[in-house]
């Protein structure tokens, strides 16, 4: 089910991402989508395409990962009718949070979401940008479970899979657009 | 122009955001507008109001602040079929980029945007979910103006008025859903 039905639609994204080498640090080739957002019907097939995909699923709220992940769950989140949850990096939320830590390549940093985004046994889909070690995503599930609610999938733009974020993942689902 | 024209659906909207005292520090009160976006409908409202008022507007870009900007802002681009461009913090953006700086209560911050974001002579609209003092908003018109382009004007969720920061925006008009 994670074969794109449109295939030319996705080789026309995928011609939209740059290649930024060095970024954020030598060795690492960074795949920018800003050039693919600035182009209004890019932007909209991305959403078109992830609305189809659970359009006809039931979905409560997007949970969507700061700060590229916003761009594209606010979007499909407007377009499904749902709910809108942000998962933010340590202390931007105001109100009562849960944590959950992650790893980074030196030491760690830790994701939030309030205490009362979300009832239990709500049904969720979480999307980010990139799907890379799946480091962010796996502490995201973490916290939806704390707060009792069901990660249905994990979709997102464009997945590195030969860094294996799915196994990291388990039992969740995970859907991409673009794969390299 | 400023004065909303359903007010019900703004008395809804502010009834959903949540008062925190003491955020990000002693004395402030942090309106959090995590609540708002939580609720489909309400979430849905935001971005069609504004819709309302711009869809007659030539648009051609959306510029978005990070990060609770994107949320508003990629929700509109895609109602509005128009481009999405973010603009970011300090060495977010990989490629190439102008900064503008701003003032933080000590010292200072920049903002960036890709040099390649805009072309000269498009129309763009500002947003962002507040506007205070004015000083993230007057650097990204910097931004703007540098990369040539027009911003037509600045639209936000909520105006903290008694910051007076329209003032700072001289001459770019300015657009709020709920006023403080």
């Amino acid at each position: 089910m994670n074969k794109p039905v449109i295939g030319n639609d996705i080789e026309e994204l995928k011609q939209a991402i740059r290649d930024v080498p060095d970024f954020p640090k030598k060795g690492i080739i960074f795949k920018d989508i800003t050039p693919l957002l600035s182009q209004p019907e890019l932007f909209r097939k991305i959403i078109d395409l992830l609305a189809d995909r659970y359009r006809s699923r039931k979905i409560d709220k997007i949970i969507a990962i700061e700060a590229r992940g916003f761009i594209l769950g606010a979007a499909l989140a407007y377009r499904l009718r749902t709910g809108f949850v942000p998962i933010r990096k340590k202390n931007k939320l105001p109100w009562k949070v849960f944590s959950a830590a992650y790893a980074l390549e030196y030491g760690q940093d830790s994701l939030e979401v309030h205490q009362d985004a979300l009832q239990s046994h709500e049904k969720v889909l979480i999307i980010d940008d990139v799907l890379a070690t799946g480091g962010t995503v796996s502490a995201v599930s973490e916290l939806i479970g704390k707060l009792g609610a069901e990660v249905i999938e994990v979709a997102c733009l464009i997945e590195l899979t030969f860094l294996n974020g799915r196994e990291k993942l388990g039992q969740t689902p995970v859907f991409s657009l673009i794969q390299y």
